[in-house]
């Protein structure tokens, strides 16, 4: 295998590297070394760990998005400002590496009014506008924070982050539904829990003990309530999201489970949503981003 | 010191327990003994670990409320379904107790449309009213799950339950907020957060994320930011309880430093709110269920 350089999806709780050649990804590997468990100087070490097999004698580029370019991370890239291009300045170099790398970050983005960050998803967006030259509409990245992005010509106009796989599994997993929501799905029960809170939103906060009270009263199934819980924290969302959905062209970036249920909540709605792949998106992105630091070398 | 009886509140995380005479505190105990972390057969020992001292040759009547009648908890005490009075039937005896004590735990509430339940808050609810005969109206009890409960003609007609405290703590302590909500208050930022939510009730989603963002770009001062969040999900609550406290005859029943957040947030919306202590209410309720208890001996 002949390594040109190397793709780096560095998160707050993963590390996930490709061997790259041009766009087209040879070999990946991953590990838990994301950005929360890694002091200041154990970051070219965690890198290193995964990649040693793929070093050889001349430098390769390592082009890295996502919460490594946090302050806390491996070199901060400060955040440019919306309006702008997904990726509007060079890649960060990241100081005194080993001489086998070139190592560099590429920066977020913030908005001032409402006060929003992102890092990585302007890695995929970017990707994503490669390939569809004067693309205007929404992009949805859904996650632990998932994020809704309004595009116009070329570039990102504004955005919104909301924190609905977090809560979802704050709640699954420590809250005290953890005893009433389990594993197995149910698609009506969450078009259902969809509709009741886009329709009244105020209720949202009065639905979520409602399923630890149809456990005890009523047995209620485990699988039915995992999916009612997520019908709720969505159906919430898009009531917050609805002017970036209604009546706009839309695409959804994520891993294909959490893609396919808002793929399903936003159709439900009327919604026309076409899906693009996560990975494919940030590779192309990170290619992108690696053009950059050669334009400039 | 003569105790004549044992008042318990026995909780999810706690236990707290009175020596009593007549319906007067004259010793406290308690512990972290909650029923969570208690086995079927450890009531009793974590019970007569606190209150030992107390014991005579005499048998001491000792009155439960709280978790301690769950299925998993000391002896399990069926709900009782509104509408009915707070404690409507016997308090039901744990079986083969320490021959010094006799133990007794006051069932709970059930609502069967929408699914709801109580535990403990019905003696609160039952020591509250017997000092005010022909009181009609809304009781709010704040705590880790709020309970907003309608009274009529002395019964409990309906009610409803809000994870809004323990969404606060999980959000505060575990999400990534916590790196920007800490100590500190400020008043003016909790009665903004308390009034945009429940204007838009529908942008609960959007505001919380905000709370980071606002810290990274603006350097947001963290007890602002820890009374935006409760204003925020107080302000929710309060959107989804609108028809219980609009126009009503209301009461806060609590600890002194949550009944005195929602005091303010209802306030600041133009309701008047009266406020109850909630151990006293605990007491005189538990005092209550064991005049019950006495009447069929």
């Amino acid at each position: 295998m002949n390594t040109e350089w190397i793709a780096v999806d560095w998160g707050t709780s993963h590390l996930r590297i490709w061997a790259m050649q041009g766009e087209t990804a040879m070999d990946q590997a991953q590990s838990n070394s994301g950005m929360a468990r890694l002091a200041k100087g154990g970051f070219q070490a965690a890198l290193l760990d995964l990649i040693e097999g793929w070093l050889g004698s001349a430098p390769l580029d390592v082009m890295a998005c996502g919460m490594v370019g946090a302050r806390q991370g491996w070199v901060e890239a400060p955040y440019s400002a919306v309006p702008s291009t997904p990726v509007p300045t060079v890649p960060i170099r990241v100081p005194n590496t080993d001489p086998r790398i070139r190592a560099f970050v590429v920066p977020g983005l913030k908005q001032i009014n409402p006060p929003d960050v992102m890092r990585g998803e302007e890695t995929q967006i970017a990707g994503f506008l490669a390939t569809r030259p004067n693309w205007d509409g929404v992009v949805c990245l859904p996650g632990t924070h998932t994020k809704w992005v309004q595009i116009s010509a070329g570039e990102v106009v504004s955005f919104r982050t909301f924190m609905t796989g977090e809560l979802f599994d704050l709640l699954r997993g420590q809250s005290v539904l953890k005893h009433s929501v389990g594993e197995g799905w149910d698609d009506g029960a969450f078009a259902d829990a969809v509709s009741d809170t886009l329709s009244k939103p105020e209720q949202l906060a009065a639905r979520l003990f409602g399923l630890r009270a149809a456990d005890l009263l009523q047995g209620q199934d485990a699988g039915i309530a995992r999916a009612k819980l997520s019908g709720t924290l969505i159906g919430a969302e898009l009531a917050a999201t609805r002017p970036y959905w209604l009546g706009q062209q839309l695409a959804i970036i994520g891993a294909d489970e959490v893609s396919n249920i808002y793929a399903k909540a936003l159709q439900q709605q009327g919604a026309f949503v076409e899906t693009a792949d996560a990975t494919q998106t940030t590779l192309v992105g990170l290619s992108l981003a690696r053009n950059l630091t050669r334009q400039t070398v």
